[in-house]
């Protein structure tokens, strides 16, 4: 991977999905030497994964680190609970999705604050967005500053004075907004996989929220879908 | 494990040391049905989860989950790096000690927050304290307060309007009073392990900052020292 001795270090959350590959688009075009870090909170396939390896290997980031924690022994999202349907896309947009995952990005950006920590990194970036997860918690603009806030009493970095930065780029702007960004960053989405129930080649369903979200960006954004999805039975 | 419908939950984080097992016992004095969490983020020895199990069922947690996080695979402490040397108690007292894992009191209440999400629990208790503990900045009261802010902006219940309450019962105290008051409270120390290199059989080593600090708790309170140690060579 490339060579960044001379640059401020970031460490950038990384799923395999369209976001945060965008995101360690941006923090690259911001001159930050890119520390990537998926978790693997005992997801139902390990598509994704792999996908952000790859993502994490043609963006140039320094290295790519998985850490595993077993958020599905607590229980509670259709993403980690095998008795939990995944809902198609639609039904009560004010809801909390079945799909939310508890205390997800609070548990990744501590992840990523220790590996920040032990890296000497001073920013964080992760894809958390407003717009299209609206019904998430851990999504909203202030949440993020509170996490900053506690990122700096937290660590060594509260102790010795040196600020520590959470970034979310993505997190006022549209999928079609997002894709448009990437693309001109020179991200390939063909490596990106967006769906919560991907199969084992990396394709997609075609039919929950994030396939559809996904679809509806590209078409926003007026660029071609990359993605490959399942044929359907007729 | 007791009968604990009618009362409120709260998740206790537990991890087999003297210190959280007095945090469950005050918990279970205070009227709450607890729920113990304890996290194997790659510890040394394994003998600390076990203790953490006795204690969970002496104090009649409601149950005890354990969440494997593998903060090893990010480096940079004693406590999860084989390759950094336990350091024995004393050198620099305003120094960051070298056991100090990153971002670990962040991981821990991260995975606190989930678990009380799953199982709607209002309260979360852990066991910091400023006074043993004064060079890690995740011990310090304000921390705490932080954490419980950001509790409240990343969970259903900073949507729903219910508050999420983090407790840091033994913040203030020194280790001799929380011995006192876990006495008093019916916790078998014998249970607990403080070292940090404690041997299979739960011996503690004698000499590390953990056990000189635990030592010094019983000869303070006027308490017998029910510890293990590991035998000594001449």
């Amino acid at each position: 991977m490339s060579s960044g001795a001379d640059k401020p270090r970031a460490v950038v959350l990384l799923s395999g999905g369209l976001d945060s590959a965008t995101v360690l688009a941006i923090a690259r075009e911001g001159g930050y030497a890119c520390y990537a870090l998926s978790v693997d909170y005992g997801q139902r396939h390990r598509a994704e994964l792999q996908a952000a390896a790859r993502v994490a290997d043609a963006l140039g980031a320094m290295e790519h680190k998985v850490v595993r924690v077993d958020l599905g022994s607590l229980g509670g999202s259709a993403l980690t609970d095998g008795a939990i349907e995944v809902p198609d896309a639609g039904t009560d947009p004010d809801a909390i999705p079945a799909t939310y995952v508890p205390a997800r990005n609070t548990v990744m950006l501590s992840l990523a604050l220790g590996y920040a920590e032990v890296i000497g990194a001073s920013d964080l970036f992760a894809g958390m967005n407003a717009v299209d997860y609206s019904g998430y918690p851990d999504c909203r603009p202030e949440y993020v500053e509170q996490f900053e806030r506690l990122a700096n009493l937290a660590t060594k970095a509260g102790v010795t004075g040196t600020a520590m930065r959470v970034k979310a780029p993505l997190i006022q702007l549209s999928k079609g907004e997002i894709i448009r960004t990437g693309t001109v960053l020179g991200v390939d989405y063909a490596m990106t996989i967006s769906c919560y129930q991907a199969d084992e080649q990396g394709r997609a369903c075609g039919r929950c929220d994030a396939c559809h979200l996904r679809r509806e960006g590209f078409r926003a954004a007026g660029i071609d879908d990359p993605t490959r999805y399942i044929p359907q039975r007729p």
